[in-house]
């Protein structure tokens, strides 16, 4: 940020003033550095993915100076029925920040405290103060295993918003306990937040139907590799998808490009492309955690496409840097891991294993 | 919208239950009706746009896993090369509707007025109620010319918005009207909505570095045609756009996909094509103009891609009502004009001047 002088600073809004942004995930420009920190896919999208884009250029590139359908219907249409609901139950925007950001307006601009844990995804606070609610914002602490204790959401509150499985703890909960909060708060918004749900948690939303107050939120961007192209969405009953339209024509009419919506749509239609690319994720972070754990690591139990690990025996900055340093040395190796991704990481840990755990 | 009981409506904000969302140009699916009311190109992108998108599916499909750049720092390049100013004076957003948003949020939300025209571009009022302010703001009538009077905009206010050109009128002010404004207004962000300024205005973007107070927005919708991928941009000094920065990075951080990126950076190089497609439109506008004056219009001085006529003998409703039945029956004539587009119009419009004008 530039330096701002306080005569300058006269032309921002108060509030903007005071807000303290996110910060995405470093984009590191550092060559053969295996980058894994924003959970990014090491599978491309379906091949019916590229073939919907190339279909938009080669049948009617024309089409681009005209607006795409601002209710993204197409999209809608291929999201309900991948996820066995009716079209009425689905939401979509700009990634899952957008569709968060969204529901933060939507629902958490109370006043009574939202609920969440710490620590959860860092986004939450900021949307938080975004929207002028963050002394109603309620934090609560995990327990000492990592995990949410769901006895805590039974307490006075304006919304509630749960990461399943949570981030960067990788621990999912189980729908019995996402029903325990669902009842607990017949009154509030439940939103729960299942950007990594794919990788092996069970979804809420079969619970949809169930329950007035519940809100689901999913992302393209991490089981469908899609995160270049900015594209979540929600699942709700139709009352609160009402709210989320009234906020987003509200804001920005035509959030999802022509190309977004194509290839999103030929996403969703390759279920069986999907469910295989999940399933090798999951088989290659269970041979991770495994063979971490051989070499003296803790590891909670991950159903996300991230673990959250740490050697007791080192500090966990020294260890991240030194990694990083690592990486410049093993051009080869790590050509070879960035082909074979979470798997073959394995195959960089062996060889480190003598720099690092001694 | 679905039906919503007071019940229901309970889980809503309570500020977002009385929004009144903008509604965006209505989308028709009636086959041969020329569609003129959300002002797009009726020219396609540059051919080198469709190239740079089949050079990611090409090189590097892959990528598409992989988040973009949350600062879209290769399209602030190639924007601030086009409008010969500093990458540090560029925002970019999903859209100018998105930029526009962020622009209100940044520097409108005051405890003094904000000041813009009536009539003027419909999503100003909605963004005031979005973000609290619509009991702050003073809408300033045109004069009977339906021109926007500079004297208005000296009087106390939080922040100025004015559409240049103006839209729905078409009427364009001069940069000294603009210059009168910014130099009345030293304490307000006076934001200049240049839309639809390269069809014949004459861009503020040349004051940026006199003035500490002004904020331009363009969009790559209207000139570029690229309305179906979401690309809007802000030029103003580097204390404002760290506002903007702030502002964005506290709601959506990656707003722009890969292939928006892409595309329009390669629209943004190929200033010769550009020039090219505004100069056709104006020249089309300018006949299109004179040949409805011959038909008895009153027509107001465009410097836009569209025009604001009325004809004194007829009921401008039931004219609208009429061509659009019309157009159902010239099909042949319709496709003629789709593919001639502005000009073309001119076809149908003598054709049809015996239905309606007698």
């Amino acid at each position: 940020m530039p330096n701002i002088s306080p005569e300058q600073m006269r032309f921002w809004s108060p509030e903007v003033r005071e807000l303290e942004p996110y910060v995405p995930g470093e984009q590191p420009k550092i060559q053969n550095l295996l980058k894994l920190n924003t959970n990014e896919n090491p599978y491309p999208p379906s091949p019916k993915v590229v073939a919907a884009v190339q279909s938009v250029l080669i049948d009617s590139a024309d089409v681009l100076r005209l607006y795409p359908d601002p209710d993204a219907s197409a999209l809608k249409h291929a999201i309900a029925k991948q996820q066995h609901v009716d079209v009425a139950n689905v939401f979509v925007g700009n990634g899952s920040d957008e569709v968060l950001a969204h529901i933060f307006k939507a629902f958490f601009v109370q006043d009574k405290p939202i609920l969440y844990p710490d620590i959860t995804y860092s986004f939450y606070p900021v949307y938080s103060q975004f929207f002028g609610i963050s002394t109603q914002t309620k934090i609560l602490p995990l327990n000492d295993d990592f995990e949410i204790d769901v006895a805590d959401y039974k307490q006075p509150n304006g919304g509630i918003i749960i990461t399943n499985p949570n981030a960067p703890t990788s621990i999912a909960l189980g729908l019995s306990a996402i029903e325990q909060v669902l009842q607990a708060n017949p009154d509030s918004v439940v939103v729960i937040d299942e950007a990594y749900v794919d990788f092996g948690a069970e979804s809420a939303v079969s619970l949809v139907e169930k329950y007035e107050n519940l809100v689901v939120c999913q992302t393209t961007s991490k089981s469908r590799s899609l995160a270049g192209l900015r594209v979540g969405f929600a699942i709700a009953q139709p009352h609160l998808i009402a709210a989320l339209e009234a906020v987003k024509n509200s804001f920005n009419s035509y959030p999802i490009d022509r190309f977004a919506i194509a290839a999103a749509v030929a996403s969703f239609e390759d279920q069986e492309y999907f469910v295989a690319q999940c399933q090798k994720v999951i088989v290659s972070r269970d041979k991770l955690v495994a063979d971490l754990v051989a070499l003296g690591f803790k590891v909670l139990p991950s159903s996300a496409n991230f673990i959250f690990a740490c050697l007791p025996s080192k500090d966990a900055g020294e260890l991240a840097k030194a990694l990083r340093e690592v990486a410049l040395l093993f051009d080869t190796l790590i050509n070879h891991v960035l082909i074979n991704s979470y798997v073959s990481l394995l195959v960089q840990m062996n060889k480190i294993n003598a720099l690092l755990i001694r």
